[in-house]
């Protein structure tokens, strides 16, 4: 799957997300949206993945694949995390 | 699936969950563990289904299946409000 096709979730307003993947699907003609995000951001990947197809594509679009991963990495102070990511593809009906 | 093994995750200390999910596999011999989530929590429940996993319980078990879901209801105030959930699977490999 393309790039393009992919919202990345982080603070801006919550709208700009929901915004972003509805234009995806109607003016960019998109078969598949994958909506990701990682840490603190996973609820609000879930919340734009459920705003968008259940109330602005309701009929068109729905949940089509969940995939949740994490990955070790050292912060600034040497101590490893652990950070975990998902990945909610949408797709039209 | 019986009610007993899912783990419902909110405020307490991670590890508690973590603990949690570890022993149902192990002590309680269970199959299936499901973690389920809302709101502000589902991150959480992601991190508590990664380190479970792949951490304490890895070659053991993985995540078997993931559903998002959400419901409307109003809040206090007679504001409609949309709160998403998460329910992930972890079964024995």
């Amino acid at each position: 799957m393309a790039d393009e096709n992919s919202i990345f979730i982080g603070g801006k307003p919550f709208m700009n997300y929901v915004t972003g993947v509805v234009m995806q699907f109607t003016t960019k003609g998109a078969e598949e949206v994958i909506v990701k995000a990682r840490g603190k951001f996973i609820s609000r990947a879930v919340d734009v993945a459920e705003v968008s197809a259940k109330r602005f594509l309701a009929e068109q679009v729905q949940v089509k694949g969940i995939k949740i991963d994490s990955e070790d990495f050292e912060n600034k102070e040497g101590r490893e995390v652990r950070v975990s990511s998902i990945e909610i593809t949408l797709g039209k009906k």
